[in-house]
């Protein structure tokens, strides 16, 4: 078995204690007690090596043993934004992007989105952020975003110059790329998800105005989770030129 | 709204009945009555369109209006034989392997297999199929087989000429290829995915032996359920060569 791993917000002090959740984990899930040896992150790059001190129902503290060197976040960078799915599709879908090492999730406003999360909602999703990014042995946590309307999040990837990504089916019409975003080679992708009635024509002229390319999935419609789980994989392994799914400029 | 569709295992008489989880979904979700247009599919290519001609809440018959040419199955075929997760996670894997469009799935019996799903429990899982399918709008069903071990589904593969790919992290060795298997372009993808506790050497060695290439995931550590949707589209899409996750002949 390896050696277990825990989220931990603050590596710089020699004693820490782990959240509830985590104490949680390791206490009640995993029942460790004191002198087990186990790996900390704090989710932005930083790791550490230590050995349970305490553990109660409570709490547990850990003595930190050895630092790593700061994990560098991975390449390339993928940012999802997609128009939230309904109840637990919207939990699995961010596990899963977690697990794959996405680096930003946007829950998008959209034209036709149904479901808006409440910022109480979106804080219990940390939970699970979190438990699959110990799970699949991350250093870096995804970043969360607060619920972001379409422009809002395109004059950011524009500002930023992000290459932008499209994912929308049955979509077609005049190719318009701005060679400037599109054409080099990026330090950070940025894929938009629509709702699922799909984004508007309007959404998606925005969308192409802002040099985004398109990517099609050719063998059937995916779901929102699955379309996001699907793109942001292929995106991370450098694979979205693969002719199968991209489809030139989006408009 | 897209005119609304359902599986009809057989399109040969003029005014097939749906099955009951069909007819459910039109009389009852859907709310639909005599007189609606819907298309039907029989998961073997066959599309064809209807009018409904009765409904009630036991069962729903079309009166067929018109088939489409037989829908030829997408290539490349990719067949995910992968070790069954626990509980809910088996489900999921299946609902987003239809809608990718795998034409074949085979729940692996291997050393450390935790799961072995039992005839009934894989025949509950034909509804899920059917449903990700509607949905997905695929023309096929994947296949579900009955749970199979591990050399007779690699002997099977290599009667066939698939390629073989193994979803195995953190494993290295010598490299060894069978040319006659691996280096041609390939009809049909075989994706081995071993359980939670990952194939033993001496599968790995097996796999090897049968001239398995060997996937990996640069990003972190996947769960089952998630290699299989990731690498399946990375086959899928034709981009499995992407030098960031194929690691060369398994061993």
């Amino acid at each position: 078995m390896p050696i277990p791993r825990f989220f931990c917000q603050d590596l710089n002090t020699e004693e820490p204690s782990l959240g509830e959740s985590e104490s949680h984990h390791a206490f009640r899930v995993l029942r460790l007690s004191a002198g087990q040896e186990v790996e900390l992150f704090d989710g932005r790059g930083g790791v550490a090596d230590g050995t349970i001190s305490e553990a109660t129902r409570r709490s547990v503290t850990v003595r930190i043993t050895g630092r790593h060197p700061q994990v560098p976040r991975g390449k390339p960078e993928v940012i999802v934004a997609a128009a939230p799915p309904k109840g637990d599709r919207f939990k699995q879908m961010l596990e899963k992007l977690t697990e794959i090492g996405i680096s930003r999730f946007i829950p998008l406003k959209t034209g036709r989105s149904v479901v808006e999360p409440r910022p109480q909602r979106l804080d219990r999703l940390d939970a699970t952020v979190m438990s699959a990014a110990r799970q699949s042995r991350q250093a870096w946590l995804p970043v969360i975003d607060p619920v972001t309307d379409l422009a809002a999040v395109l004059r950011h990837a524009v500002e930023c110059s992000d290459r932008i990504w499209l994912a929308h089916p049955g979509s077609s019409g005049v190719a318009r790329v701005d060679r400037r975003t599109t054409l080099r080679s990026a330090e950070r992708d940025l894929v938009l998800i629509g709702p699922e009635g799909g984004f508007t024509s309007e959404e998606v002229v925005l969308i192409s105005d802002h040099g985004a390319r398109r990517l099609m999935w050719p063998h059937g419609i995916l779901r929102i989770e699955t379309a996001a789980v699907v793109f942001a994989a292929l995106l991370l392994a450098g694979a979205a030129d693969a002719p199968s799914v991209s489809g030139g400029s989006a408009g």
